[in-house]
Protein backbone atom coordinates (compact mmCIF):
# COMPACT_ATOMS: atom_id res chain seq x y z
CA UNK A 1 0.00 0.00 0.00
CA UNK A 2 1.29 3.20 -0.35
CA UNK A 3 1.45 5.89 1.89
CA UNK A 4 -1.47 8.41 0.62
CA UNK A 5 -3.29 4.65 1.00
CA UNK A 6 -1.96 4.34 4.78
CA UNK A 7 -2.51 7.61 5.43
CA UNK A 8 -6.17 7.39 4.56
CA UNK A 9 -6.31 3.73 6.76
CA UNK A 10 -4.80 5.45 9.85
CA UNK A 11 -7.12 7.18 12.58
CA UNK A 12 -7.03 8.54 16.33
CA UNK A 13 -7.31 5.48 17.74
CA UNK A 14 -9.56 5.89 20.53
CA UNK A 15 -9.95 2.89 22.22
CA UNK A 16 -7.53 -0.34 22.13
CA UNK A 17 -7.35 -4.11 23.17
CA UNK A 18 -4.76 -3.94 25.71
CA UNK A 19 -4.37 -7.83 25.08
CA UNK A 20 -2.68 -7.32 21.59
CA UNK A 21 1.13 -6.33 22.07
CA UNK A 22 2.74 -4.83 19.10
CA UNK A 23 6.18 -6.84 18.66
CA UNK A 24 9.25 -6.03 19.34
CA UNK A 25 10.74 -5.60 15.80
CA UNK A 26 7.90 -3.67 14.86
CA UNK A 27 8.55 -1.35 17.79
CA UNK A 28 11.96 -0.92 16.07
CA UNK A 29 10.89 -0.40 12.93
CA UNK A 30 8.38 2.67 14.35
CA UNK A 31 11.32 4.10 16.04
CA UNK A 32 13.43 3.60 13.24
CA UNK A 33 11.37 6.03 11.02
CA UNK A 34 12.10 8.90 13.26
CA UNK A 35 15.66 8.26 13.51
CA UNK A 36 15.57 8.39 10.19
CA UNK A 37 13.60 11.59 10.11
CA UNK A 38 15.47 14.93 8.57
CA UNK A 39 15.98 17.42 11.49
CA UNK A 40 17.44 21.05 10.67
CA UNK A 41 21.41 20.92 10.13
CA UNK A 42 21.05 17.36 10.81
CA UNK A 43 21.18 18.06 14.51
CA UNK A 44 18.50 15.18 15.47
CA UNK A 45 17.48 17.29 18.36
CA UNK A 46 15.05 14.76 19.88
CA UNK A 47 14.91 11.53 21.36
CA UNK A 48 12.35 9.12 21.66
CA UNK A 49 11.36 6.99 24.93
CA UNK A 50 9.62 3.92 24.04
CA UNK A 51 7.44 2.18 27.34
CA UNK A 52 5.50 -1.09 27.54
CA UNK A 53 5.65 -1.52 31.40
CA UNK A 54 2.06 -1.49 32.69
CA UNK A 55 2.45 -0.08 35.95
CA UNK A 56 4.31 3.29 34.56
CA UNK A 57 1.47 3.51 31.67
CA UNK A 58 -1.24 3.45 34.02
CA UNK A 59 0.94 6.68 35.99
CA UNK A 60 0.86 8.38 32.91
CA UNK A 61 -2.73 8.17 32.31
CA UNK A 62 -3.46 11.12 34.92
CA UNK A 63 -0.96 13.39 33.83
CA UNK A 64 -2.65 12.45 30.54
CA UNK A 65 -5.96 14.23 31.31
CA UNK A 66 -7.27 10.85 32.41
CA UNK A 67 -7.00 9.25 28.70
CA UNK A 68 -7.11 5.53 29.47
CA UNK A 69 -5.75 5.31 26.00
CA UNK A 70 -1.74 5.43 27.36
CA UNK A 71 -2.68 2.49 29.79
CA UNK A 72 -4.64 0.31 27.07
CA UNK A 73 -2.45 1.13 23.76
CA UNK A 74 0.95 -1.45 23.69
CA UNK A 75 3.52 0.91 23.57
CA UNK A 76 3.79 4.74 24.31
CA UNK A 77 6.27 6.59 22.46
CA UNK A 78 7.45 9.37 24.20
CA UNK A 79 9.10 12.14 22.10
CA UNK A 80 11.52 14.93 23.84
CA UNK A 81 13.53 17.30 22.91
CA UNK A 82 16.76 18.80 23.49
CA UNK A 83 15.92 21.91 25.98
CA UNK A 84 18.53 23.85 24.48
CA UNK A 85 21.54 23.97 22.43
CA UNK A 86 25.04 23.50 23.59
CA UNK A 87 28.81 23.84 22.06
CA UNK A 88 28.95 19.72 23.04
CA UNK A 89 26.02 18.80 21.45
CA UNK A 90 26.28 20.85 18.34
CA UNK A 91 30.49 19.70 18.27
CA UNK A 92 29.56 16.11 19.01
CA UNK A 93 26.87 15.73 16.33
CA UNK A 94 29.16 17.15 13.65
CA UNK A 95 32.35 15.40 14.90
CA UNK A 96 30.48 11.83 13.93
CA UNK A 97 29.06 13.60 11.10
CA UNK A 98 33.13 14.21 9.74
CA UNK A 99 34.15 11.03 11.09
CA UNK A 100 31.72 8.55 9.26
CA UNK A 101 32.34 10.43 6.26
CA UNK A 102 36.16 10.46 6.40
CA UNK A 103 35.83 14.58 6.39
CA UNK A 104 38.52 16.65 7.64
CA UNK A 105 38.13 17.29 11.02
CA UNK A 106 37.91 21.04 10.35
CA UNK A 107 35.35 20.76 7.36
CA UNK A 108 32.16 22.31 9.06
CA UNK A 109 33.60 24.44 11.49
CA UNK A 110 32.46 27.70 9.55
CA UNK A 111 29.06 25.94 9.48
CA UNK A 112 29.05 25.16 13.32
CA UNK A 113 30.50 28.09 14.60
CA UNK A 114 27.26 29.80 12.12
CA UNK A 115 24.84 27.23 14.56
CA UNK A 116 26.82 28.32 17.72
CA UNK A 117 26.32 31.96 16.52
CA UNK A 118 22.60 31.90 16.01
CA UNK A 119 21.46 29.40 19.03
CA UNK A 120 23.69 29.94 22.10
CA UNK A 121 22.90 33.39 21.61
CA UNK A 122 19.12 33.02 21.97
CA UNK A 123 17.38 32.05 25.36
CA UNK A 124 16.55 28.31 26.24
CA UNK A 125 12.69 29.02 25.58
CA UNK A 126 13.84 29.82 21.77
CA UNK A 127 15.84 27.00 21.51
CA UNK A 128 13.11 24.72 22.58
CA UNK A 129 10.98 26.19 20.31
CA UNK A 130 13.00 25.26 17.42
CA UNK A 131 13.89 22.21 19.12
CA UNK A 132 10.29 20.89 19.57
CA UNK A 133 9.35 21.55 15.76
CA UNK A 134 12.13 18.46 14.89
CA UNK A 135 10.41 16.15 16.80
CA UNK A 136 7.48 16.49 14.91
CA UNK A 137 9.22 15.90 12.18
CA UNK A 138 10.03 12.26 13.65
CA UNK A 139 6.32 12.50 15.10
CA UNK A 140 4.93 12.34 11.83
CA UNK A 141 7.52 9.38 10.26
CA UNK A 142 6.45 7.08 13.02
CA UNK A 143 2.89 7.45 12.37
CA UNK A 144 3.48 7.05 8.57
CA UNK A 145 5.59 3.41 9.65
CA UNK A 146 3.23 2.17 11.90
CA UNK A 147 0.29 2.41 9.53
CA UNK A 148 2.47 0.61 6.80
CA UNK A 149 2.70 -1.56 9.65
CA UNK A 150 -1.31 -1.96 9.99
CA UNK A 151 -0.31 -0.72 13.68
CA UNK A 152 -2.96 1.89 15.09
CA UNK A 153 -2.02 4.93 16.68
CA UNK A 154 -2.95 7.74 18.65
CA UNK A 155 -0.61 10.88 18.36
CA UNK A 156 -1.51 12.45 21.71
CA UNK A 157 -0.44 15.94 23.34
CA UNK A 158 -3.18 16.34 25.68
CA UNK A 159 -0.44 15.84 29.17
CA UNK A 160 1.26 17.65 31.37
CA UNK A 161 4.69 17.75 29.67
CA UNK A 162 6.03 18.91 33.20
CA UNK A 163 5.14 16.00 35.17
CA UNK A 164 5.82 13.64 32.18
CA UNK A 165 9.46 14.88 32.39
CA UNK A 166 9.25 14.29 36.11
CA UNK A 167 8.48 10.93 36.44
CA UNK A 168 10.77 10.41 33.50
CA UNK A 169 13.66 12.12 34.59
CA UNK A 170 13.85 13.76 31.40
CA UNK A 171 14.69 17.10 32.80
CA UNK A 172 18.48 15.12 33.65
CA UNK A 173 18.98 13.91 30.45
CA UNK A 174 18.77 17.39 28.89
CA UNK A 175 15.47 17.05 27.69
CA UNK A 176 11.69 18.20 27.47
CA UNK A 177 8.31 15.65 26.09
CA UNK A 178 6.52 17.51 23.37
CA UNK A 179 4.44 15.25 22.38
CA UNK A 180 3.92 11.15 22.58
CA UNK A 181 1.97 8.25 20.43
CA UNK A 182 0.16 5.63 21.77
CA UNK A 183 0.98 2.15 19.60
CA UNK A 184 -1.28 -0.77 19.50
CA UNK A 185 -4.38 -2.69 18.35
CA UNK A 186 -8.09 -1.20 17.98
CA UNK A 187 -10.61 -2.17 20.25
CA UNK A 188 -13.03 -2.15 17.06
CA UNK A 189 -16.31 -2.89 18.57
CA UNK A 190 -15.95 -0.44 21.26
CA UNK A 191 -13.89 2.51 19.41
CA UNK A 192 -16.62 5.54 18.56
CA UNK A 193 -14.13 6.94 15.74
CA UNK A 194 -13.34 3.97 13.92
CA UNK A 195 -16.00 3.91 11.40
CA UNK A 196 -16.19 7.66 11.27
CA UNK A 197 -15.42 9.43 7.98
CA UNK A 198 -12.09 11.62 7.68
CA UNK A 199 -12.79 14.94 7.50
CA UNK A 200 -10.02 17.40 5.85
CA UNK A 201 -10.17 20.64 4.23
CA UNK A 202 -10.83 20.11 0.60
CA UNK A 203 -7.49 20.18 -1.14
CA UNK A 204 -8.69 23.56 -3.02
CA UNK A 205 -9.10 25.19 0.00
CA UNK A 206 -5.44 23.61 1.82
CA UNK A 207 -3.07 24.09 -1.46
CA UNK A 208 -2.66 27.16 -2.91
CA UNK A 209 -1.47 27.54 -6.45
CA UNK A 210 1.08 30.11 -7.73
CA UNK A 211 1.95 29.55 -11.23
CA UNK B 1 9.96 0.04 -1.87
CA UNK B 2 8.59 0.63 2.06
CA UNK B 3 9.07 3.85 3.89
CA UNK B 4 12.28 3.54 5.17
CA UNK B 5 13.82 2.75 2.42
CA UNK B 6 12.67 5.90 0.82
CA UNK B 7 13.75 7.24 4.38
CA UNK B 8 17.09 6.13 3.20
CA UNK B 9 17.20 6.72 -0.19
CA UNK B 10 15.92 10.32 0.58
CA UNK B 11 18.78 13.00 1.38
CA UNK B 12 18.50 16.66 1.24
CA UNK B 13 19.35 16.98 -2.29
CA UNK B 14 21.72 20.63 -2.66
CA UNK B 15 21.93 20.73 -6.24
CA UNK B 16 19.32 20.53 -8.48
CA UNK B 17 18.38 19.94 -12.29
CA UNK B 18 16.32 23.30 -13.31
CA UNK B 19 15.42 21.40 -16.64
CA UNK B 20 13.60 18.54 -15.19
CA UNK B 21 10.04 19.30 -14.18
CA UNK B 22 8.07 17.72 -11.17
CA UNK B 23 4.31 16.72 -12.87
CA UNK B 24 1.27 18.38 -11.55
CA UNK B 25 0.17 14.56 -10.80
CA UNK B 26 3.20 14.31 -8.46
CA UNK B 27 3.02 17.79 -6.96
CA UNK B 28 -0.67 17.22 -6.06
CA UNK B 29 0.06 13.55 -4.36
CA UNK B 30 2.75 15.10 -2.44
CA UNK B 31 0.47 17.93 -1.26
CA UNK B 32 -1.95 15.45 -0.50
CA UNK B 33 -0.06 13.66 2.08
CA UNK B 34 0.51 16.61 3.49
CA UNK B 35 -3.40 16.64 3.53
CA UNK B 36 -4.04 14.05 5.48
CA UNK B 37 -1.64 14.99 8.16
CA UNK B 38 -3.17 14.22 11.98
CA UNK B 39 -3.21 17.55 13.26
CA UNK B 40 -3.55 18.51 17.06
CA UNK B 41 -7.53 18.16 17.73
CA UNK B 42 -7.85 17.48 13.74
CA UNK B 43 -7.73 21.41 13.11
CA UNK B 44 -5.37 21.43 10.12
CA UNK B 45 -3.48 24.76 11.15
CA UNK B 46 -1.56 25.10 8.32
CA UNK B 47 -1.71 25.44 4.52
CA UNK B 48 0.02 24.67 1.61
CA UNK B 49 1.29 27.04 -0.58
CA UNK B 50 2.31 25.73 -4.00
CA UNK B 51 5.22 27.69 -5.91
CA UNK B 52 6.21 26.62 -9.36
CA UNK B 53 6.52 30.11 -11.16
CA UNK B 54 10.24 30.80 -12.11
CA UNK B 55 10.60 34.74 -11.28
CA UNK B 56 8.70 34.00 -7.71
CA UNK B 57 11.29 31.31 -7.19
CA UNK B 58 14.38 33.24 -7.95
CA UNK B 59 12.61 36.93 -6.00
CA UNK B 60 12.65 33.87 -2.78
CA UNK B 61 16.41 33.29 -3.25
CA UNK B 62 17.83 36.26 -1.92
CA UNK B 63 15.26 35.78 1.40
CA UNK B 64 16.41 32.07 1.57
CA UNK B 65 20.43 33.34 2.24
CA UNK B 66 20.31 32.89 -1.18
CA UNK B 67 20.17 29.39 -1.97
CA UNK B 68 19.76 28.54 -5.41
CA UNK B 69 18.25 25.53 -4.76
CA UNK B 70 15.07 27.68 -4.37
CA UNK B 71 15.15 28.92 -7.89
CA UNK B 72 16.69 25.46 -9.90
CA UNK B 73 14.11 23.46 -8.00
CA UNK B 74 11.45 22.57 -9.71
CA UNK B 75 8.27 23.79 -7.18
CA UNK B 76 8.96 25.08 -4.10
CA UNK B 77 6.44 24.29 -1.14
CA UNK B 78 5.65 26.75 1.88
CA UNK B 79 4.28 25.33 4.89
CA UNK B 80 2.74 28.39 6.38
CA UNK B 81 0.47 28.33 9.86
CA UNK B 82 -2.46 29.88 11.33
CA UNK B 83 -1.40 32.97 12.96
CA UNK B 84 -3.52 32.47 15.68
CA UNK B 85 -6.54 30.44 16.90
CA UNK B 86 -9.81 32.10 16.37
CA UNK B 87 -13.55 31.40 17.69
CA UNK B 88 -14.12 31.14 13.56
CA UNK B 89 -11.51 29.00 12.90
CA UNK B 90 -12.21 25.97 15.41
CA UNK B 91 -15.90 26.12 14.81
CA UNK B 92 -15.34 26.15 10.82
CA UNK B 93 -13.71 22.90 11.31
CA UNK B 94 -15.85 21.29 13.25
CA UNK B 95 -19.31 22.67 11.73
CA UNK B 96 -17.43 20.69 8.65
CA UNK B 97 -16.83 17.38 10.56
CA UNK B 98 -20.28 17.49 12.14
CA UNK B 99 -22.09 17.86 8.56
CA UNK B 100 -19.51 15.16 7.01
CA UNK B 101 -20.10 12.73 9.52
CA UNK B 102 -23.79 13.63 9.75
CA UNK B 103 -23.97 14.30 13.80
CA UNK B 104 -25.82 16.62 15.72
CA UNK B 105 -24.92 20.19 15.21
CA UNK B 106 -23.89 20.75 19.09
CA UNK B 107 -22.02 17.63 19.24
CA UNK B 108 -18.70 18.74 19.68
CA UNK B 109 -19.85 21.88 21.94
CA UNK B 110 -18.07 20.87 24.50
CA UNK B 111 -15.06 20.14 23.43
CA UNK B 112 -14.35 23.51 20.80
CA UNK B 113 -15.66 25.55 24.32
CA UNK B 114 -12.76 23.33 26.19
CA UNK B 115 -10.31 24.40 22.84
CA UNK B 116 -11.35 28.00 22.81
CA UNK B 117 -10.75 28.81 26.73
CA UNK B 118 -7.49 27.10 26.17
CA UNK B 119 -6.51 28.90 23.14
CA UNK B 120 -8.25 32.10 23.28
CA UNK B 121 -7.04 33.05 26.63
CA UNK B 122 -3.10 32.63 25.32
CA UNK B 123 -1.67 35.64 23.17
CA UNK B 124 -0.72 34.78 19.26
CA UNK B 125 2.65 33.62 19.36
CA UNK B 126 1.75 31.40 21.96
CA UNK B 127 -0.77 29.97 19.51
CA UNK B 128 1.73 30.28 16.82
CA UNK B 129 4.41 28.38 18.38
CA UNK B 130 1.26 25.02 18.47
CA UNK B 131 0.28 26.11 15.13
CA UNK B 132 3.56 25.70 13.82
CA UNK B 133 4.38 22.48 15.29
CA UNK B 134 1.33 20.81 13.18
CA UNK B 135 2.82 22.53 10.21
CA UNK B 136 5.74 19.89 10.48
CA UNK B 137 3.92 16.96 10.70
CA UNK B 138 2.85 17.50 7.30
CA UNK B 139 5.94 18.68 6.26
CA UNK B 140 7.28 15.42 7.24
CA UNK B 141 4.42 13.28 5.21
CA UNK B 142 5.56 15.49 2.22
CA UNK B 143 8.93 14.59 2.56
CA UNK B 144 8.05 11.14 2.72
CA UNK B 145 5.99 10.62 -0.25
CA UNK B 146 7.96 12.87 -2.39
CA UNK B 147 10.97 9.91 -1.39
CA UNK B 148 7.69 7.27 -2.10
CA UNK B 149 7.93 9.01 -5.91
CA UNK B 150 11.37 9.04 -5.99
CA UNK B 151 11.28 12.64 -6.32
CA UNK B 152 13.74 15.05 -4.70
CA UNK B 153 13.25 17.41 -1.93
CA UNK B 154 15.35 19.67 0.55
CA UNK B 155 13.82 20.34 3.86
CA UNK B 156 14.93 24.15 4.70
CA UNK B 157 14.34 26.18 7.30
CA UNK B 158 17.02 29.08 6.48
CA UNK B 159 14.84 31.96 4.89
CA UNK B 160 13.73 35.37 6.62
CA UNK B 161 9.95 34.58 7.63
CA UNK B 162 8.63 37.97 7.42
CA UNK B 163 10.00 38.72 4.27
CA UNK B 164 8.56 35.24 2.79
CA UNK B 165 5.17 36.22 4.41
CA UNK B 166 5.15 39.54 3.00
CA UNK B 167 5.99 38.87 -0.61
CA UNK B 168 3.44 35.82 -0.75
CA UNK B 169 1.09 37.98 1.07
CA UNK B 170 0.47 35.54 4.09
CA UNK B 171 -0.27 37.66 6.89
CA UNK B 172 -3.14 38.90 5.08
CA UNK B 173 -4.72 35.49 4.71
CA UNK B 174 -3.94 34.88 8.14
CA UNK B 175 -0.95 32.82 7.67
CA UNK B 176 2.96 32.57 8.86
CA UNK B 177 5.41 30.74 6.88
CA UNK B 178 7.03 28.11 8.42
CA UNK B 179 9.16 26.25 6.79
CA UNK B 180 9.70 25.29 3.05
CA UNK B 181 10.05 22.53 1.11
CA UNK B 182 11.72 22.09 -2.71
CA UNK B 183 11.18 19.38 -4.75
CA UNK B 184 12.71 18.67 -8.39
CA UNK B 185 15.16 15.91 -9.57
CA UNK B 186 18.70 15.89 -8.45
CA UNK B 187 21.95 17.41 -10.60
CA UNK B 188 23.84 14.57 -9.23
CA UNK B 189 26.83 15.16 -11.00
CA UNK B 190 27.17 18.35 -9.23
CA UNK B 191 25.63 17.74 -6.07
CA UNK B 192 28.41 17.16 -3.54
CA UNK B 193 26.02 15.67 -0.92
CA UNK B 194 24.62 12.78 -3.03
CA UNK B 195 27.48 10.27 -2.13
CA UNK B 196 27.80 11.29 1.55
CA UNK B 197 26.69 8.38 4.04
CA UNK B 198 23.57 9.02 6.23
CA UNK B 199 24.29 10.54 9.33
CA UNK B 200 22.18 9.72 12.22
CA UNK B 201 22.71 8.81 16.13
CA UNK B 202 22.82 5.10 16.61
CA UNK B 203 19.50 3.52 17.66
CA UNK B 204 20.89 2.65 21.10
CA UNK B 205 21.28 6.38 21.63
CA UNK B 206 18.07 7.45 20.16
CA UNK B 207 15.72 4.86 21.74
CA UNK B 208 15.17 4.56 25.17
CA UNK B 209 13.68 1.75 26.54
CA UNK B 210 11.82 1.82 29.52
CA UNK B 211 10.27 -1.53 30.22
Amino acid sequence: MSLLDNLQWRYATKKYDPSRKVGEEEIKKIVEAARLAPTSSGLQQFRVIVISNQELKEKIVPIAKGQQTVADCSHLLVFAAWDKYTEERIDSIFNRITEERSLPPEQFKNYTDMLKSVYLNQSADENFVHTARQAYIGFALAIAEAAELKIDSTPMEGFDSDQLDELLNLREKGLRSVTILAVGYRDAENDWLVNMKKVRNPSEEFALELK
